[in-house]
């Protein structure tokens, strides 16, 4: 027998009994997932306004084509910069404007790379004539380095800067095709100005490689490009992603800029063309290291909405065999299904956490670099760039395999995560690509293991995990896995074994196991983790219940990803073997998700998101995903005629063309 | 320095450099893809007609509107059946043309759902009437299953079909929101009718649940949907994906059809309203099994563009240290990179071979059931199910680990594999879900292994692998790795112990290790394909060079499944513990990989895609990549105005906005 309930009815009370089952406070947790209340309260202001402004409205977004998207971005962008001034919003409050956004806008590289790169390269001069305006946005800059042929490894780049003595100036030049200028973000159709990274060729032809240089590219009275720049949009992103942005390209013809126009806080030109060396070789992480600390948050928040999105649809959404009641299982209850999403949910919490923790690591690196202080330095770039590769090959998969848990309808674009999917991709490639990312992690871990013993200073936090060596082998059974210590215990030694097996083997043997160095680099960044994990644990200023809960997925977390990691703690003797191990450790896993599974609806409520914010029709609050998805389809443009416009000169002639060869055939027949 | 040449000259020497180097003879191993030079002559003469043919024309394609890109798909449909009469082709080479089309066209749901099953369940009498349009498209067909609350579960579909004895007819009716029709390929704007899935209810109320009933959606005068029909189309797809195809939804207000119109060859309802029932209950599995296998053809020749491309584009692509010309060296020599790339190029070549091989099982097993012989029905369903499953799950994933090895540009559409991914990403779930399939599998081989022994009979090619049951165990050194027999072995050996154990425990075990059932489906479904692949490499008919270069790439297809499996050959203790074993494995791989990299351009080559079948600007045969970039750049619509229009509302005011901040902020200051 079919069911006889009106399912639609059913979804809003499936999701109201959730939340009735949970016991967690979600508005406790949510303030510690903000931060603090006064962060939440900030949140949810800045988010009201936007919600009620048109401008900011997404119900069109999808039937755009990419120029109308550009075209949005830009008058989201305009309107930011209005409200903020008119609720005098501070640096931080346009900084949560702009995260609700919900679409990568042309100018974030004027905030991201342009701005901080100016203030921080540029000369006193320079910063008085052009600071105000950069501050401003009275021009609007981008940063120009990836050229068409030459990517991360920016010693390759063509672009040349030549110093002109005679008239005090630089050539900038792209000798060939592939030295044009490429993936620039607002570059395309916006910016007015850029910094520019060029080979630095003094008179005589000695090349001093990349330097940084501040160029003018459109004019500020009609906004045509300046003379003997070609500039141009370098076409559409994979499956519609950053549809908003206009990444450009650029080449120059012997365009000359004044010798100040270098940006030469560090290293500069003199008169007579000679070349004045940077004090220090590292000068300029900074500005990279924030990004990425600030990246680990964002995953972190992405993460939650496809965690959130999936959770709330899979537990309205029926299927398959019925229930105690009769009815069709809440999709949620399969293990198969809760064993992949609940998973999700706690990475969400551990990137939000570790987002905040690496801020805060990152800010105390900044004021000893103030001070002149570099001791901390190497450390925090080891933190970040191993943080930051990890948590964004997680949540780029995560997007994807949420959307893919949500079957069929996960497939529709009005659920939401595609979009985030196809927009998040180049996490995993910029600002430093994972696989160079990985060497960067790799190589002063093995320097820390050669040096252990040997030395006495304490290890940086890049490398705590190493604390295990020498210490007393551990011993696991089945209960061990309901421990975070534990757990974390286990991925110390994990990255320690493997970080001393590397240090062992020579370099033949790498030279054919080419994925080595990655799997080493993994091991370290989930050392590193679980080093966090275990302080995280102890920091949950949350009453019982709530803390349970969060402790319950941060456990999580360290079990798939010792999951995740049976082949090297089989193969280095970290668990006995025989089936066993693996078989305590997947059970553990399943156990615990059926804990966690009555408080998923109020951990992801605690992400506090709202409708407009999910933009999803399968991740509405109140359930109700079959009317909201019914609502969304009536908005096609393709059913707003009844027949479409292409039914005279396709689908008539088909058929016309159908019926008389029928007629022919039925008339052959008959003869 | 930086390297001085012109790197856009340099990738056309490298491509021809790499297939200089190459020793195979790619025209050989191009017919043995193909299975037959005779099938390379159709496949080559279709494409070359297609391709000189606007209609089939690319260019504009990623800057249209998703209602434009149903109409063009529309236009190339009608086209598609012009072309089939003027050139008499016939349904092989029409099924041809259709694969070249590269798009997922709207009449497609017609050919693989709507016709088989109308032709298969039809009544002779239903068949008199309409057969002839249906194969002449005099009418266009769609397939109603899936509703908006109802997905693999057909037992829940709520739609009701009610027999009516007073008027002899069916009264077909959709009760609630959710038993919408909805994700119905050709449904949305286009078929004009459909074979529908419905549940049976007789006077009295007794429901029978789904059978299949006729039903015409809308007026073949002018296309207006029939009375009490409400159709439309279900809006975008994920990622842009899909957009070709008019997915829609129908919901039937008591709409009547003739009692004639039951699909009624095997169960049927008389005139009084009693019901006949079926004579075998999978008599409907055919055209699925069809439609599976071919899929698997399908995966292979998707895998093979997206070797392709990659391969291509990271041969001519130069990156990071010089090599010993001072050059930046190609992307494809390191280790990395090929031991992504390599093992999706195997897989491709797997696939098509696999494809055949299972369409040439399919076709027996028809032959059979065609004489009422059902013998081998249940191991060509597990095969095509388990084989299914496996290829569509790798070839989405290979997609896209294809497209982020080419590194940023990869990212841009015009490298045409983002949207290959988008396009195909229903593939791991239609025609059944790879979560369900995976059950199909595994019971059907526990059954299989608790009759070994017990049963005379010999083992379905889906159970081969359990032949090693009880033979002489294994001993795998560091040679063993070097031998198809010895890895196929390992794989069937793993399986083995993998369905003895999950047959050995209880089912509470596994209600806490949800995951079990689907890595054993996979281990089984590895083994099945180790079987075949053992019986391939004996039966390629190609000379010492090609075959020795055909058959590294079946091996590496083995070392790399035996890596991905590396948790259960240590937990199965099929493998000696210790780090040693899975190193030995690992460096095989890397040494293989150096092996086939001289031959890798002309093995892609042999899979004969020329530039419009690959519609990507990284995988152009001459290896012109940048200057094909750039030409497609020149196109964006975006491009064709020096200035945006956006200027003046948007970035204009922004500028102002700023340079009167800047200034007042200047003024502040001087007081």
């Amino acid at each position: 027998m079919a069911p006889n309930y009106n399912s639609h009815e059913k979804t809003r009370q499936d999701m109201y009994g959730a939340r009735k089952r949970g016991l967690v406070d979600d508005v406790l947790v949510r303030n510690v997932l903000y931060g603090g209340s006064d962060k939440w309260e900030i949140h949810t202001r800045i988010a009201r306004i936007m919600q009620g402004d048109p401008v900011f409205d997404k119900s069109r977004r999808l039937y755009m084509s990419r120029t109308e998207r550009y075209e949005r971005a830009l008058a989201m962008t305009k309107r930011l910069y209005e409200l903020k001034d008119q609720h005098s919003w501070s640096d931080a409050e346009t900084s949560v404007a702009i995260g609700l956004i919900d679409e990568p806008i042309p100018t974030l590289l004027h905030l991201l790379a342009f701005e901080p790169v100016f203030f921080s390269q540029a000369s006193p001069d320079l910063i008085a004539r052009y600071g105000a305006l950069v501050q401003s946005r009275g021009i609007l800059g981008c940063y120009l380095q990836t050229e068409l042929g030459h990517g991360s490894n920016v010693a390759g780049l063509e672009t040349t800067a030549t110093y002109i003595p005679e008239t005090k100036e630089f050539e900038i030049h792209s000798p060939t095709l592939t030295s044009s200028k490429w993936w620039i973000g607002s570059l395309g159709k916006t910016a007015t100005h850029g910094v520019l990274q060029a080979r630095l060729v003094l008179p005589g032809g000695k090349d001093l490689g990349p330097h940084l240089f501040f160029v003018q590219l459109r004019s500020l009275d009609d906004h045509r490009p300046m003379r003997g720049i070609t500039i141009g949009d370098i076409g559409p992103k994979a499956m519609a992603g950053y549809a908003g942005t206009d990444n450009g390209y650029a080449r120059f013809d012997h365009v000359r800029i004044p010798r100040e126009d270098m940006l030469s806080k560090f290293s500069s030109v003199t008169l007579a063309g000679e070349y004045v060396r940077p004090p220090h070789a590292k000068i300029g992480y900074g500005s990279m290291m924030y990004i990425r600390a600030q990246l680990i948050s964002k995953c972190g928040w992405l993460t939650a909405k496809a965690a959130t999105v999936s959770i709330r649809y899979t537990t309205v959404r029926r299927q398959g065999n019925p229930d105690t009641e009769g009815l069709e299982q809440q999709v949620i209850s399969y293990s198969s299904v809760h064993y992949r999403l609940l998973p999700i949910l706690a990475r969400a919490y551990v990137f939000v956490f570790l987002g905040r923790d690496l801020e805060k690591i990152f800010n105390e690196t900044s004021a000893r670099l103030a001070s002149g202080d570099t001791s901390t330095l190497s450390d925090t770039h080891v933190l970040t760039s191993a943080l930051k590769a990890l948590s964004t090959r997680h949540t780029v998969r995560d997007l994807e395999d949420a959307r893919r848990a949500m079957g069929g309808h996960g497939y529709s674009a009005y659920a939401g995560l595609g979009r985030l999917y196809a927009d998040q991709l180049p996490l995993v490639t910029v600002e430093g690509d994972n696989y160079i990312l990985d060497k960067q992690v790799v190589r002063p871990a093995v320097r820390a293991f050669k040096q252990l013993g040997r030395d006495s200073h304490a290890l940086p936090l890049s490398a705590q995990y190493l604390q295990v060596f020498g210490g007393s082998p551990l011993i696991i059974d089945a209960t061990s896995w309901q421990n975070i210590h534990t757990v974390a215990l286990v991925l110390q030694w994990r990255a320690t074994r493997m970080v001393q097996d590397l240090a062992s083997h020579s370099d033949d043997d790498s030279r054919f196991d080419s994925n080595a160095e990655q799997r080493v680099a993994s091991a370290i960044s989930e050392a590193i983790v679980a080093d966090r994990v275990v302080a995280m644990e102890k920091g949950i200023g949350l009453p019982d219940k709530e803390r349970s809960a969060v402790q319950s997925l941060l456990l999580l977390y360290l079990l798939v990803t010792a999951e995740a990691a049976l082949v090297d703690l089989l193969s280095f003797d970290l668990l006995s073997p025989g089936t066993e191990a693996a078989r305590c450790l997947r059970m553990a896993i399943g156990r615990l998700c059926r804990d966690v599974l009555p408080e998923a609806i109020r951990l992801t409520d605690a992400f506090g998101f709202t409708d407009w914010e999910l933009d999803s029709a399968l991740g509405v609050r109140d359930g109700n995903v079959y009317e909201a998805l019914w609502a969304k389809v009536q908005t096609e443009p393709l059913n707003q005629t009844e027949v479409t416009r292409t039914y005279m000169d396709h689908i008539k002639p088909m058929i016309d063309r159908g019926h008389n060869l029928a007629a022919s055939a039925h008339h052959r027949s008959k003869l």
